[in-house]
């Protein structure tokens, strides 16, 4: 039949597209991602929305795809995906995987992080490349995001941070413990990048109705409580003057 | 009242999410930018879908976003933005002029090419720097372009090129002209980094269902007529093995 591959995007059930909601209704098994991203509502909210059961697909089963695949041989099956579908690696794979065994697919996009990060007022053109903070503990070594960051300063481009999540302990990296892994890194790099006066952007909720932003230095916006997650890090390049005024709203 | 700035994704009238239809049917005025990019539908199908009159904004009425702002002191209005509403610098302008007036202001997020490109395969965390290609007539001595590539080639990142066009003549640029325009730059600055085997990647009106993604040579690419717009142009820097064996399907 047909494997629909439906982004969410970042609010609540209502951020679904009205193909995204067709595709689901028609659907015969509904599998929701749950590893990559973190949505404003309950899995429960989407269920009655939809009137319909979710499989939550952790990590693991996200990686081994072939079971969606081989029931997308039969039947229609949903594969439901916080953001856009195309977020994260394992959903490419799902789309491989099912373009070489030759089931229909069909992929619904929806908003991501990567560009409703534009409420900040920073242009997204003038975004560098993407960089992920990891939990210290698992990566004690930890440099690349501080590398990532180097070049697109370099370019006086700015630096998007996306920080982790382990929902399954129902830990997610706060602004504040970006900030601390950040200044970790430059305790052992001593470049002189990540000082107190480095002015960021604490973003938590992005895409939600109660998307808060904090634009200061980095000692400021440690103190600040951004409430529930996800959250994001900006750590801006070159400002044009209209993203620095629009900047200053966010005070 | 309020003003919605709404993401219309790239497809067709379905796919606003339901957020965003919600708004619409509230809305007691609807504009719809009408420059920075194009749908698959028409703005019929568009008016048909709401059941309400559209306005269309065209460039200069987005850059003199007074007359939207002041509507929405007294009414509901919705702005409507192809991809998502912050793909513009127009409408961030929008959005912090309606701030300053205290105006409330709902952000409703949708797809965008930047994100959506990622059915190709590579990797949304290892772009580069998005550029933009602008019609060479308007622009002789563009190097920009050239000059963005050159970088993210340096740190081994692919290059966004999106693609510029010119609604009210009814030109857009296809995959051909763009390529011809880096051919053109390239044969001005001579660095070697535009060649008839230098691989890319041409992509048609991508995130709706008849997308078109090809994989080759500069010059394979060419030669292909990519349909319908919109277009845009990837070049990629040093692929990951999954990103290669992805692209190996749209050769």
């Amino acid at each position: 039949m047909t494997l629909y591959l439906i982004g969410l995007g970042l609010g609540t059930e209502q951020d679904i597209t009205l193909r995204g909601l067709e595709a689901v209704k028609k659907a015969d098994k509904i599998y929701l991602e749950n590893y990559t991203s973190l949505l404003q509502c309950s899995v429960a909210d989407l269920e009655n929305y939809y009137g319909k059961k979710i499989i939550i697909s952790d990590r693991e089963k996200s990686e081994h795809a072939q079971e969606i695949v081989t029931a997308a041989k039969n039947d229609s099956i949903a594969f439901l995906v916080i953001g856009d579908p195309f977020s994260a690696t394992t959903h490419i794979e799902l789309y491989k995987l099912a373009q070489e065994q030759k089931i229909p697919v069909e992929v619904i996009n929806n908003a991501s992080v990567l560009t409703a990060i534009g409420i900040t007022g920073l242009q997204l053109y003038k975004f560098g490349r993407t960089t992920s903070i990891p939990f210290l503990q698992d990566h004690p070594n930890l440099e690349t995001p501080y590398h990532v960051y180097r070049n697109n300063l370099s370019l006086d481009l700015h630096t998007l941070f996306l920080l982790d999540l382990d929902p399954k302990n129902n830990h997610f990296m706060s602004v504040k413990e970006a900030i601390s892994t950040l200044e970790n890194i430059e305790s052992r790099l001593h470049q002189n990048l990540i000082t107190p006066q480095t002015k960021a952007i604490g973003v938590a909720r992005v895409g939600s109705k109660d998307c808060l932003i904090k634009f200061g230095t980095m000692s400021d916006i440690k103190q600040i409580d951004f409430g529930p997650p996800p959250h994001c890090l900006i750590i801006p390049g070159k400002l044009h003057f209209a993203e620095e005024e629009m900047l200053t709203t966010y005070y």
